[in-house]
């Protein structure tokens, strides 16, 4: 059976992204996904990456968080809320993140997830980010709900690509680590409209989610193109 | 005398990071600003925006977040954490953050500093964005490091531009709320170099921040070239 697991962050228990989340996996569930789900503020997910996080240090003069996260999980001892997040993500086939999108962001508190879940070693590592990447042959997405409307995000529009503003998390971040980036689901202009629109576009969400696998997905490098200090390869012209 | 809030978010007291702090702070100091500054890591600042940042609600049985920012500062009922940093922000010309890059973004404390302190009404609001936001005329610097080298960012390099990367805090934050929007400090490879080439990075970092007042800012949308739904306005040939 696939398997996914879904991320949700929101305050507010009643809010509009909370009903994208039911939509997501009742959709999923339907469609033949095994579903898991992380309620980060529900679970009051600690967003701070810190030293607590090891019960047993590789240095313990000096904490570099990528090294012990190495060493954490590799020995067993990294803090049992990540190794769990981490299981969830690694036995699935799909991530899925649904959150509120704050100053064209992750809520802090899902931004903690990925600083203390997404490990060195596991999701990354030396050359092995994008096609080379821990999590290669998985597909993530992001469902997210603004303020702004469509008109406002475009090459000429005055905040210019919506994807754009996202490149950190849907490339520095999913795509960085091997995912296949599915283009985004976005509800635009969510506080401003009516219970009637809002119904219109959970009814496209769970459409769309029924049929992820085809989901298109987004341009990434591949290391293919780059040499060992990932500088850009020069094709020879043969003549 | 001028005014700089620096704030500063690291895991780790003795950190590259925490020495960039330090040579920021003390470089504005001679140069004739006075300094104030918030070690998030430090004062355990709670990155997590929820109803209990509100003494008082407008609205008790739905949390609308920005809704009740708005109430909670308008009836002086707000969290006593946000309160603080607002009022630093107010109150001086410059605003610098110091952290490394998590993620191609700041760490989850920094970004839950931004979901909480960055108030709707006072920072942003309606038509006050950009150049009508309700920062402008301050300024705003990144000082970041990353373990990544110049070469690897730029329009045919494999991540493209770093601050592309880092357009949601760049525009979508610090130059939607108003900001003049400082080129970023970046100090690239920092877990791979030498003492020597630390040095050389921060001593480069002391004669910028000397000269923040001079320092090329970003380009960001001016609102005169849209119309009152955020449209680009068309300029009609007068002939």
């Amino acid at each position: 059976m696939k398997k996914v697991h879904v991320v949700y962050c929101h305050p507010e228990p009643k809010s509009f992204v909370g009903s994208m989340r039911d939509t997501v996996c009742h959709a999923l569930s339907e469609s033949g996904w095994q579903v898991t789900l992380s309620d980060l503020h529900a679970s009051q997910f600690n967003p701070v990456a810190s030293a607590a996080d090891f019960g047993q240090r590789e240095r313990s003069d000096h904490l570099v968080y990528s090294l012990e996260q190495r060493h954490g999980w590799q020995h067993k001892t990294i803090a049992k809320d990540i190794a769990a997040e981490v299981e969830k993500i690694v036995d699935a086939e799909l991530l899925v993140l649904v959150f509120p999108l704050f100053w064209y962001s992750m809520p802090a508190q899902l931004k903690g997830w990925v600083d203390r879940v997404f490990l060195s070693g596991t999701f990354f590592g030396g050359r092995r980010i994008y096609d080379q990447g821990g999590m290669v042959g998985k597909r993530a997405m992001v469902v997210t709900s603004l303020g702004g409307q469509s008109h406002m995000f475009g090459p000429e529009a005055i905040h210019g690509e919506l994807n754009g503003m996202l490149r950190h998390l849907l490339q520095g971040t999913l795509g960085y680590v091997g995912f296949d980036v599915c283009e985004p689901f976005y509800a635009h202009h969510v506080p401003y409209v009516d219970d009637q629109a809002r119904g219109a576009m959970l009814d496209q969400l769970d459409r769309e989610m029924r049929v992820v696998d085809r989901r298109p997905t987004l341009p990434m490098p591949s290391l293919e193109a780059f040499d060992e200090q990932f500088r850009p390869r020069v094709t020879k012209p043969s003549y």
